[in-house]
């Protein structure tokens, strides 16, 4: 249900082909909604099937063709009723708090490149959310700006708001994420000081006696 | 794979009986990974069958038996091979971000009461996970509690250390859909206000023409 609400949302600035609508997916609401591409095709074929996008055969080059789909009434009405039903927000199931949840079973090593790797993935996360902010901010997000091109003025100000709700929602778990990997970090660095210490008891008493009983 | 993990978590502290096991996972791990019931049998015959535990019938008063389920060396080899390998970070899939992204399309009423019921969930979440580091950092949690006095002391640092970062994760994560929820709600309210202030701009305008007129 979320790809094609993603799918009805990327298809609903303009009727697009099919490179043209993932070009375009990939660089907007698939930001947001992750697809890989041999997903979309056949959710296009249910959504047609559906009456919810048609598709025309539109020249590619003089001997050829290609698919273009458009928003049908329905699909438009359809991407009204997802955007408008709220959504029962689902039960927790959180593998990275899974994971840290018991690392007394991990491995040194293993726990801190777990750490390590959600810092590295939500860096890049946050830099990429970052960047498109910017070009939402500016005016310059060109997915953005052929939209707002198409569509009646008094939505403008809707539409950008939208989005930078959006990606600002996207920043701010990115940066959650980060400040608790590198707590985690912080807690495994402690830990392995604290179990060094109390090993280091265990030794410095053990001389001390050795010693006494010289 | 994370179910597993879970379960292999939650046989970790000692043999459990099917209902004492599924009580304990309620009350802890399934707080970070949330199952239903009737996915948990089949999960454990899998479980069974590849090794990880055994189970034996233990007497149910005196006329019945009921199974018990331990970790076999294999389980807990499983446990501490996936506690110690790192998973890579999955691709964005939101369902919250991805609708706030067309608000365009949403009614108002609609729009609205995503934010309030995204703000009701994580307020209640925010609020048990506060009770559960209460417990935790007090020393009153019944489930950790009972692990520990099955548990080595040299372990307990690192088992009380894990659930509270772990816990202190998902409180990150309430708090900040609830930031994120309020701010919603605000743009929804300005969104509201900018458009009505653009259509009596509107009026005021034809009314001051028709007085211009008269």
């Amino acid at each position: 249900m979320n790809l094609r609400f993603a799918l009805l949302a990327a298809l609903s600035a303009k009727p697009r082909t099919g490179y043209d609508l993932i070009a375009v997916f990939d660089r907007s609401v698939g930001n947001v909604w992750h697809a890989e591409h041999p997903q979309i095709y056949p959710e296009l074929r249910r959504m047609e099937s559906d009456g919810l996008i048609v598709a025309r055969e539109v020249p590619r080059g003089p001997n050829s063709t290609k698919r273009e789909y458009r928003l049908t009434d329905d699909g438009l009405a359809e991407l009204r009723l997802q955007a408008s039903t709220p959504v029962e927000p689902g039960h927790e199931r959180d593998p990275y708090r899974l994971k840290a949840a018991y690392l007394e079973y991990a491995d040194p090593k293993g726990a801190q490149d777990q750490f390590r790797l959600h810092l590295e993935h939500f860096t890049k996360l946050a830099d990429h959310y970052e960047q498109i902010l910017v070009t939402l901010h500016e005016g310059t997000d060109s997915v953005l700006n052929e939209r707002l091109e198409l569509m009646p003025p008094e939505q403008h100000e809707r539409i950008v708001a939208s989005r930078i709700l959006s990606y600002e929602g996207l920043l701010a778990r990115a940066e959650m994420e980060l400040k608790w990997a590198r707590k985690g970090l912080k807690v495994l660095d402690e830990l392995a000081q604290s179990e060094l210490d109390a090993t280091d008891g265990v030794v410095d008493l053990s001389g001390a006696d050795d010693q006494g009983r010289q």
